[in-house]
């Protein structure tokens, strides 16, 4: 049974401010939901399907029935299960020894949500979004990352004052007057990898922190790359031996 | 002025079976217009505010409100101008000379515009989708091409078909038990990228076309990439130095 005032707070929390304000967000599906078990997310409320529960018996929650979950829910395809989960201050770890990708001003849920399972897949573990990046916490972001989210350190700062606290970091940006990724030599340790909005690229503002700028060659006539395309294909520069 | 015919008729091309039925698809926005006018599709109708019109007075079109646009717009943010153009049979163009890519059950309109827009970006000419994936015209796709559409053929067949056909061919596939990328030696001449669906990969029945196996390596925990991230990273691989 899925209460009025329930059905309203879980529906609430689609919105940045309420998130914010009550310190929680929601994970949605089968897979997600098993992803964030594995956490150390806590865990707050779950509202759950009968045949979800009976495969996880362990699991303190509400079943509701298929039509209530579709009126919690943020998927087109409601998937068995929904939690209600409490935010956590991230932190970075050993940004001096590994690389980091730095994203400033991104605004597509979808590219957010791709960059971190990308991250996630090359062995990434920081990510330092601009204080106006999109939320980390909306549900498209998180469906994007296929779980990749609970592993990765993503924090949200003003760009500038942390290329100034940690001045002794390599920064490649990526710019369409940078230099032949492929030709450059890349080094991971201390590295920030910083890509710019969908739209208008890296901020004016922190063009003077970029120390190697770096191009992705242009063989044919499309304008530009996807940013998170373009995030791939660098880490993997990064990453190949 | 928009009749209602005219709008009932624009928003049926929202429907790919009315689109078939019609030979016709809709284009959105000034960005991707004005590649349109670049290219030889055919317009057939075009709807416009008085801005555009004024800023392109030698294209007849019907002036319409902001209202009527949003009317008629599969975007949120309707941008100006929407046409209406005459679909094209298109044709593959020298397939047994350069690198090509194939889609198999790509499903999400974004990913299929992503992987357009990037295989544009590294100078490929042709992809292949099987009959299942997603339409190119499907105004999602168009919208994510960011214009790339325009100058790439794409056509959709039976892929088993496609590749008895051209047995001539290179046929790298994308798999999870392939051989790391960066250690292969990559020639572009008459090969054929085969990427799979999202969540099920590269079809059964296709893999005994498959010649050479290539796997992205995992330096982390995620259990893949997406499947436009992944065809990014692999053209670079073909294309770097």
């Amino acid at each position: 049974m899925l209460s009025i005032n329930q059905k309203k707070f879980v529906n609430s929390l689609a919105q940045k401010k309420y998130r914010t304000e009550q310190g929680l967000f929601i994970v949605e599906g089968i897979k997600m939901v098993e992803e964030l078990f594995q956490s150390d997310y806590e865990v707050s409320d779950v509202y759950a399907t009968s045949f979800w529960i009976e495969n996880n018996q362990d699991k303190a929650c509400n079943e509701v029935s298929e039509k209530e979950l579709k009126s919690i829910s943020s998927l087109k395809n409601p998937n068995e299960v929904l939690a209600v989960v409490k935010q956590k201050k991230q932190q970075l770890i050993d940004i001096s020894t590994q690389l980091n990708v730095c994203l400033d001003k991104v605004q597509d849920p979808g590219n957010l949500g791709t960059i971190i399972r990308t991250a996630d897949w090359f062995g990434i573990q920081n990510i330092i979004c601009s204080d106006d990046s999109v939320d980390v916490y909306n549900p498209k972001v998180l469906q994007a990352t296929m779980g990749s989210f609970f592993r990765m350190n993503i924090v949200y700062t003003n760009l500038s004052v942390f290329f100034s606290e940690n001045n002794g970091l390599t920064v490649y940006g990526a710019l369409l007057d940078g230099d032949n990724v492929y030709k450059k030599e890349l080094n991971s340790e201390g590295a920030v990898l910083l890509m710019g909005n969908e739209s208008k690229g890296v901020s004016k503002e922190l063009i003077p922190f970029i120390t190697e700028k770096l191009l992705i060659p242009n063989y044919g006539k499309a304008e530009s790359l996807n940013v998170a395309t373009a995030t791939a294909v660098l880490c993997s520069e990064f990453k190949r031996v």
